[in-house]
């Protein structure tokens, strides 16, 4: 396997230049060592870069990958001088945008993560609604919830909440389906008014088996009998109740989240 | 103000190209209109993704700008024949990288944020680690902490310590410096072996004030001179241990986390 050093340079948080490092998931046969060089805002930290470029290069046998955001014209050119396959977003996004916006961009550091950014607060307060509203830990407030995230537990209805409130700012509540429940063999009472904006989470057994496995080795909970008749029963509650739901089994919070949005924003489809 | 429809189009969750939609901050007289469409996999799914684009083009009043990561070049192509400014993350970054490394990309969809990711798992359980160790929650396990965030209360650990989880996969715990500690003229005890990944947070006395306001208006703890009086003696008991700190106040999580994780894993810079 070649190995190959990808820089994430970058004169604020090296966020969005990050977040392109996950299309490297496409070359498979190479291993990437990443490295984030945030704040990278002066000529000394631009030759400092450049030193670990040519570091890099000489470790990996070839010249590294470097994704970068820089604002500044004569810090972007002094680091090109280096010899690497660069990935400028200024260069490559930015400036032809503004033609095409007909609009001169900001140059300053940081701008694309600053609190000023839109939908900060929302976010934040997104965050603060989710941790507050995590398995069932209150039924107040679930009017505000955008979405309630229901299944049995350890299926990753925390996770994939957090995911979505921190990404997209979406309040997002979550209600364990448990023991008490299945006997009764409906919904929790709460849930009733709230139908129209729960989701499920479903599981394989195999899968909520290991996982609880490890959190309890050994238990009931965690048996694979157990397991197979808790998910059949919630499932079951799931379909009488007509909610729609997602394996989350093979899926990344990330592919659940989006799956999860486009049910609740665009509900039509 | 200028309006503009930007659309995030991908046969995966969007996720990365809508990290791109960051950048748009750098043009902040046009307001964007966002709409994701993931998982458009299908050439029906192109098609209804064009009529979109050409409504919001007439909505506008300008074409739109398209983000677009879809891996088949067929479903690429017809979408191309429609009138927008086009960022192809296929076309920019993958195709060009596929040349540098010498290696053919994997074209299927949704590859970037999939649950065989890199580091997917190790995530998920920096997440699962960061939730059970919220504002001193637990003293146990402290020592799998990467880092140990402390601070007043309100001042901003638990979305930061999740942020610091679900991106970079670091395991964050947080514990608040409470009046307590403030009487005592120490840190909590627990925290004394583990000084050497503490990072401190910190916030003005107005923000402090008002943030604290907004849960418990008008007590003595939201109160402007008790948030000053506990800034000052938590700023000093940090001073004391020679601990690193940040201030919250005008930084967002993204910003809070690069600075976090520069110390934490950088510590000679």
């Amino acid at each position: 396997m070649i190995n190959r050093t990808v820089f994430f340079i970058s004169d604020g948080t090296g966020i969005t230049a990050g977040a392109l490092g996950k299309l490297l998931e496409h070359f498979p046969s190479t291993s990437f060592t990443q490295v984030r060089l945030p704040f990278t805002d002066t000529l000394d930290k631009i030759k400092l870069a450049q030193d670990a470029i040519l570091h890099a290069t000489e470790e990996d046998g070839g010249r590294p990958v470097v994704i970068m955001t820089l604002g500044n014209i004569e810090l972007r050119s002094t680091l090109k001088q280096s010899d690497a396959y660069f990935i400028d977003l200024f260069n490559t996004f930015i400036d032809p945008l503004s033609l095409e916006l007909d609009q001169k961009p900001l140059r300053g550091a940081g701008i694309a993560h600053s609190v000023m950014g839109s939908k900060y607060n929302d976010r934040m307060e997104a965050v603060n609604f989710t941790l507050n509203h995590d398995d069932g830990m209150t039924n107040s407030g679930l009017e505000a919830a955008e979405v309630i995230l229901v299944g049995v537990s350890r299926c990753g209805k925390t996770p994939t909440s957090v995911y979505l409130a921190m990404q997209f700012g979406v309040k997002a509540a979550n209600y364990p389906l448990i023991p008490e429940d299945f006997e009764r063999g409906t919904l929790p009472e709460i849930l009733h008014k709230h139908l129209d904006k729960i989701f499920g989470l479903t599981i394989k057994p195999e899968r909520l088996h290991a996982v609880r496995n490890e959190r309890r080795a050994g238990s009931f909970y965690a048996s694979l009998d157990n397991c197979r008749k808790e998910i059949a029963t919630a499932e079951g509650l799931m379909r009488d109740a007509g909610i729609t739901w997602a394996d989350s089994t093979s899926r990344s919070v990330e592919e659940l989240s989006a799956i999860i949005l486009e049910k609740i924003r665009h509900p039509a489809k």
